[in-house]
């Protein structure tokens, strides 16, 4: 006998699992090249510093660590977060400005909790994560795409969307964004401040690629131009140190980091303080700077290897540009072609994986022409393969 | 320039910050002898083992630890619970009925992110773990309090509420409940099981501390009477190997374990593997049954320390029964006594901490003359002397 019928809540309707996860499943298969995650390169992630400090941490101070915390986050890792968005990111940030939380997601799952009645409206980049789309469903927000070109989110079209509108919130990645790899420019970026600070709108800007650029001028946070306390700041450790530890942090309103705080108590009561330390000694013994020289080289390297297999292999009519940082390369084939179908056959007939851009665009029927190749989670004469590969069957579809 | 006007989310109206957690600010001051917290005793956290394992694991699996992992949870953990919810609990559970999480809080969130909405309703024993009932809270539950006696949750009264009210679940500690200490009896168990089965209704099983038993005999969980797969039950690994390693486990129906695993995507992608893995060594090396032989000697002791102390120096009016386990002591003083106010001139006067009793119960106006003790955290000596300190305060109420 089995439980007769679970009736599940309302915000499930219209939900199945994410996109890429399933996507994600096809991926077991012996052999295939994966250009479909936004996984470090295993190279990339600090295992033996890590053996180390755990180690250390454990014996020096394992009572503290192993027992409860608090949900406002682990006390050194805010005080190390302090200096470090100082000196990282050009703006200051008071310690109940800062949460600590279990993977950028968890912001954002905690923003919404704390501002998101069903029916509230986000702005969004089209395309965007969908992770954070799906997570924004969950809330039964209603996504506002805006248009973005190769210099990002269009903000010619913001003002009309904020004033017709009123969305809740707007959600970004100004730089090296996912799924496109775009930045947005520094007039863009003090336009958008401007205008959350005029339409009294929160901003969320996250920012977890920032850290990997191989080449061109930092950009300034939309956070920096901030003079209205509009800007909430999305920062990870998952894309420079490691995904696995599940350690971000959220910069911004300290009475909505209060809220979110509050939301905390009743979503995890407090992120394991084992994880927050690494990340704070990782910050504090000043192991930053030298891991990622390391780590862009490698990626820089990666992602001019792709470029360049691209070039060969890809036909002329699909159009990528050169990132300048980030994870991904994002393709656009001709208008009409199906990248989701192309992907059935690809991942079926020549072992390569990457992810649809169908499901990053808000609604079904736009995007279906593009799609998001990842450069860090394969070694290079793989990448070189699976373009190859990919591009011998790309070549079918327009001989 | 502040943001003028920040609009919080409907679920917030009437919720405060956590009440434990305010008044465990008021702990800061030195010298304080806490009663207060649910956390284990400093020798009960097992860091030098904690600091072996995390190393070794870090250098043999690092590459995949500090990697992405699944949202349904890491996988050797997942397998070593089969075996050991079968030999602990005595009943069978498949790989896609276990979903590991972030400590039992996250299990209740996902739970009611799958399954509540705004208005619905839950039923829960009076009084009960405030951490719960605030997450359900944050889900605009309803709550309905089921009266409890010295055998835990009056069942006789359930059939009533079931009939009458159609909660979508019963939320039940049955094992040395927070904050009572109590145990259901084996009848009022397969009771339950039966009227979950009878009213398709699903119940929400807490099993934290069961593990932690002194005297007496095991008593079977009420999932083991549930032929119905009507019982999701919360197994936590915080009060028996760390509650800072934040690992739990949910095990209970596949299709609503699945509904989960889709609202912890949207909630925090996944949980931390190190962490997980932790756990799952701890498991299979076989590490618990001589660990819990050695917390529960301790804890034992604390215990009879506790109630020899109360014995000797609370006034008689001042009634406690003695637990079989867990880590409370729950005392009720006579009605009109204000166990809140008797906490501010405590703290203050006798720098002596505990819970009062009211922010349990689902109402305000109910309990106002209870108070949760717990005596895991404190050495002996300091038990005697908040024992003798608080003894002495109660004295002067009724002289």
């Amino acid at each position: 006998m089995d439980i007769q019928s679970i009736q599940f809540a309302q915000r499930f309707s219209g939900i199945s699992g994410s996109a890429i996860r399933e996507i994600f499943k096809l991926l077991a298969v012996p052999g295939m090249i994966s250009f479909a995650g936004g996984n470090p390169a295993a190279d990339a992630l600090p295992d033996g510093q890590c053996a180390e400090l755990a180690k250390e941490l454990l014996l020096d101070k394992g009572k503290a660590l192993l027992q409860y915390g608090a949900t406002e986050g682990y006390a050194p890792l805010r005080e190390s977060l302090v200096p470090y968005v100082k000196d990282r990111f050009s703006f200051s940030c008071a310690p109940d400005e800062i949460l600590p939380v279990t993977g950028s997601t968890q912001a954002m799952d905690l923003l919404c909790k704390a501002l998101i009645d069903p029916g509230d409206k986000i702005a969004v980049e089209s395309p965007t994560f969908l992770g954070n789309m799906q997570c924004m469903r969950l809330y039964q927000a209603q996504l506002l795409p805006v248009e973005s070109d190769a210099d990002g989110i269009r903000v010619d079209l913001l003002e009309e969307v904020f004033k017709k509108e009123h969305p809740k919130m707007l959600y970004v990645i100004p730089t090296f964004q996912n799924p496109t790899g775009r930045i947005m420019g520094i007039e863009a970026r003090k336009m958008t401040a401007r205008l959350a600070a005029e339409y009294d709108m929160l901003v969320i800007e996250d920012d977890p690629y920032a850290a990997l650029r191989y080449s061109g001028q930092v950009m300034p946070l939309i956070k920096t131009f901030d003079t209205s306390d509009n800007v909430i700041l999305l920062t990870s450790y998952s894309k420079t140190i490691s995904p696995g530890l599940r350690v971000a942090c959220c910069c911004g309103n300290a009475e909505l980091v209060r809220k979110m705080v509050i939301a905390k108590q009743g979503s995890d009561t407090h992120s394991p303080n084992l994880n927050q330390a690494l990340i704070a000694e990782f910050l504090n013994q000043e192991r930053m700077p030298e891991h990622l020289d390391y780590i862009n080289s490698v990626y820089s390297k990666s992602m001019n290897i792709m470029l360049d297999a691209m070039d060969k292999y890809f036909p002329a009519w699909a159009k990528y540009d050169k990132p300048e940082g980030g994870l991904f390369v994002w393709v656009t084939l001709p208008e009409g072609m199906d990248a989701t179908e192309i992907y059935q056959r690809s991942v079926k007939e020549k072992l390569v994986a990457y992810v649809p851009g169908a499901p990053f665009y808000t609604k079904p029927g736009i995007g279906d022409n593009t799609f998001r190749m990842n450069f860090s989670a394969e070694p290079e004469e793989r990448i070189v393969e699976g373009v190859h590969r990919l591009g011998d069957l790309l070549k079918e579809y327009r001989a």
